[in-house]
């Protein structure tokens, strides 16, 4: 389904001045308005016209394997070849390998745009690009000359290999071990599973980055080194890497969800050894950025097609009287509890957006700015991580069963395309860590061990957007909200501390719903910011215009008035404290 | 997978006392504790031997439709040639027809039992006991001999035939018609969609209760008739019912959801003219138990596979210190986070279970008393009914997700079988009428047009509930919660009350939540009267009993501590008004 090209503009420009903000960095040529906007339009003519049809044929089709090929769904080739003949893949890469040098930014639109209209395809490039990310600030020079080069460009792509079967959350568990060869590579050999886009015909090589342990490597974490496994050689040489299986799956069917097993395959050593973990971190943050953006992604083509089967499907009377009297009933979106599941999905997908929006722009300032200001932005980068991963694809799928509601009977009908949304999107609070790990990452490493300093620079924000919203005309009241609402946050980071100091069960026990109470204040923010923009640019506007920003006036109320009230139950479940999980036996547990 | 015979057989005996129910009811015939023990045993051997291997090859292979023969997934046919024969389909039914008397109760265990094994498969049979309470209540002596006793027998099955590709929700605006013919029967005519079981190859014959119009009915629902249309008419002929299509569904791949065209098909009018709906509902009632009992059942399938599998998996260290410092890592039952999601899963499935036992009684006591006791079960009924249909699924599907969530990557892959609960579960919010409606019904005419009666007899109880608690040696503070609670929650209901009187839209947009309020509202107090009988049943039990018996407790606590609190959201969001969803206009609200 189409992305909301208007919303993205909106958010963009007006919310928050993505041209300027290209400026500040001081990169070279940056983007100005009318770029953004081009690059915008011309990816998405090529989202729509080449990704879009697909996103049914990959569900339908799913992937097959055969003598250790895998077949991806029709059509699927076809659009990598024109993605990589568009110079999308290099969009934002370093310019001594190949890339167009853009702010890694405008990498996430792209993959709005991507993900919105086939995100099962997306995968496939996406994995490229969180290798990318690995090899860019660990590789060696002559690994970037090898590796990177053709990953930029698009020729191959790449893999991230963590999982096995019994080490999953805990990769610290990963027995895949490599042996070094004479020459100075590596011997790699086991069994990695729940590998994305881990064997494919899209392009002529996979580079896969592969954790596994050296002799007498420490155990856990400390012993886990990371491997550049190609699955041709640099020599030309078919490497022992096969695909034993493809996993049927819920959903994700046009991508290929790979057993791979490594027989002694050839592998090169990425950065220190033992350093694995820390290596794959590079990749798995920008990774979870990119799932958050997923979720938003299904749920807003979700939320597309619930509009406009509101619009059209006609079943009963409006309570306060006929809307449409010429037509047998009212079309459903007259309805108040249609439109509270709408203006939930709006809620979360628009607010779901601005975060990413925000996020690119922090994580621009991590990147391209030097000393206190990108360490600043690291920080908060760190802080807000777990929260878009975690909180938005929970959100995401809420929004998106929502949008099955909305269609009733007929959403739950394959053909209607909106239950695939919600298959689809079961995956994203699980893979790049579960919504539970998500928790202990804020709550243990976020907050607790840094001394919540990203959380304290957040909640400057909190206040700034809660002052500008208390300027507003129609808005104040939201603005009061907000700031109550940080100064909440902030006290209940202060208690949860506390209280794991006695007894650390409390941690994992408040995680959860620490996190999602943070994620309601973090898109209550986001919603302060848009409201006070869309009330600027109300002003002047009209028409259709002003139609878009009632509705975003319209939707920061519902959000404030009827989610963010959920924080009640959060702050309510954590400060129950730990005994009423941790009281029982297993045993207790289990006797049902 | 297996049902909770345990908890079932604690619900039964210690906590509702079915046998004495069943004396006070004075029925003939009242069956003991150990015929009930009995019916459970043989029922469960049969339910866990036959259906139970149907699941997953239900979902896999799903029914296939041919030159308009409907072919259901293998074995399905002799599991229902094996439940005929055991007398399965008679065990509530009128001895006048067949049928073995036993109170209607009893089929709802029977019901769990068979839908924890294997839900699309019950469906064949659950609208052959819709069918049988429609024509009990409505059909004359003639129909009853010539339709009831074959459904009873489960010779023959049934189906109900509301739905047109234009009329879900909104039944009157069907327009299948009802020529009368000279012989008294009459030719119907039109296209009824998603109808569960609907052609299949388990009967030979399939009873089709349709509703549609006789001519010069007056429009809306009070113009609709209901009529029996028999797939082969009783002088042995086939009618002219065919089934145009089978949809491919999200899930209940089982069940044959179809397309049915009538053709002039032969059919009998039943009860008076243009009182179809009433009719209809008598039916919808009953089903609307049965898909609150659905959800629980799926539910607890999904729960039993995640407790099985976080025994099993070792991931991560306890926070406070190695549990199984023998094994690589401790079972990822001592992580906070996952008993969380467990214990969530056990306070919906067992809360839900113990609503659905208390509801079997009160239905009981509407059909076999007579007179104020009769009324009073009846409004108690009417009442409940939204409320188990409604809130009962919308838990059940966030419980088989939180399942899904347990198993990490693994409950992805549908090889692992738990996602396939998800998927099944889903349709229970939408069919029988959607959550949405479910709200309309218990807000507007369960509440406000009967001033509050039902909710009146029911609030009583939770003092009752209340206070027995409040007695508790450990539990007397969730017995004031409860009391607290009872208040709030008949003061919201008034509170809607008034602002509805001033704008209807506000039944509407308190709806939903104010139903989410009185379902966790019905399950804390079902979580009372268990955990009363749970302390009285510690007294004098050991070892496993124990344990079971103190789990009951702690997830009484963990009910009333970590999911009750979500009343609070809800309230916050009735209370906030209709404005924030009503106040913009449908293009405002699509403008985005």
């Amino acid at each position: 389904m189409p992305a909301s090209l208007r919303d993205m503009r909106f958010l963009m420009h007006d919310v928050f001045d993505y041209a300027g903000h290209y400026q500040s960095l001081g990169v070279d040529d940056a983007p100005d308005r009318a770029l953004l906007d081009s690059i915008l339009d011309e990816a998405h003519r090529f989202t729509e016209g080449e990704l879009a049809p697909l996103n049914r044929i990959g569900d339908e089709h799913g992937c097959q394997l055969n003598d250790g090929v895998v077949t991806t769904p029709p059509g699927f080739k076809a659009a990598y070849t024109g993605y990589v003949e568009g110079g999308w893949a290099s969009l934002s890469g370093d310019k001594a390998y190949g890339g167009q040098g853009l702010p890694d930014s405008i990498s996430l639109f792209l993959e709005e745009l991507m993900c919105c209209a086939c995100m099962a395809w997306t995968m496939y490039p996406g994995l490229s690009r969180g290798a990318v990310s690995a090899l860019d600030a660990h590789g060696s020079p002559e690994q970037k000359e090898q590796f990177l080069s053709p990953l930029l460009s698009g020729e191959w792509t790449g893999t991230m290999c963590l999982t096995e079967p019994h080490a999953g959350s805990d990769v610290g568990l990963a027995r895949t071990r490599a042996e070094p060869l004479a020459d100075g590579a590596y011997a790699v050999t086991g069994t990695k599973i729940f590998i994305s886009a881990g064997e494919h015909d899209l392009a002529d090589n996979i580079v896969h980055l592969v954790l596994a342990r050296l002799p007498d490597a420490p155990e856990g974490t400390r012993g886990i080194s990371m491997f550049i496994v190609p699955k041709v050689d640099l020599d030309g040489s078919r490497n022992s890497v096969t695909c034993g299986a493809i996993e049927k799956k819920m959903g994700m069917h046009g991508n290929a969800t790979c057993v791979l097993n490594f027989e002694a395959a050839r592998g090169y050593l990425v950065g220190e050894p033992n350093r694995g973990m820390k290596n794959m971190f590079t990749m798995m943050n920008a990774a979870r950025l990119v799932v958050g953006l997923q979720g938003i992604c299904g749920a807003q083509s979700a939320l597309s097609l619930a509009l406009d089967y509101a619009n059209e499907r006609l079943q009963m009377r409006s309570l306060s009287g006929a809307k449409a009297p010429d037509k047998p009933a009212d079309p459903i979106i007259v309805h108040p509890d249609v439109r509270r599941l709408l203006l939930t999905q709006r809620a979360i997908v628009e607010g779901g957006r601005a975060l990413i929006y925000y996020a690119g722009q922090v994580a621009d300032r991590a990147t391209q700015l030097d000393g206190e200001e990108a360490q600043r932005a690291t920080q908060l980068l760190d802080f807000l991580t777990p929260i878009i991963k975690g909180t938005l694809t929970e959100l995401a799928f809420e929004s998106a069963n929502n949008a099955i509601q909305v269609f009733g009977g007929h959403g739950y009908i394959r053909e209607t395309g909106v239950e695939q949304y919600v298959r689809d999107l079961r995956i994203t609070t699980i893979y790049e860590g579960t919504t539970g790990i998500q928790g202990l990452d804020l709550l243990g490493r976020k907050i607790l061990q840094v001394q919540g300093i990203g959380l304290m620079h957040y909640l400057g924000e909190v206040s700034e957007a809660a002052a500008a919203l208390q300027q507003s005309a129609t808005q104040a009241d939201l603005g009061e909200r907000l700031q109550a609402l940080g100064n909440e946050w902030g006290e209940l980071a202060l208690n949860v501390g506390g209280s794991a100091q006695k007894n650390l069960e409390e941690v994992g026990a408040a995680s959860v719903d620490f996190l999602m109470y943070s994620g309601y204040a973090v898109l209550a923010t986001c919603w302060a910011r848009v409201a006070v923009a869309a009330e600027r640019a109300l002003a002047d506007s009209s028409g259709g215009e002003r139609d878009y920003l009632e509705g975003k006036l319209a939707t920061a109320r519902f959000y404030f008035e009827r989610l963010l009230p959920r924080t009640a139950a959060h702050k309510a479940a954590m400060e129950s404290g730990a005994d009423n999980l941790m009281g029982l036996n297993a045993e207790s547990l289990s006797a049902c």
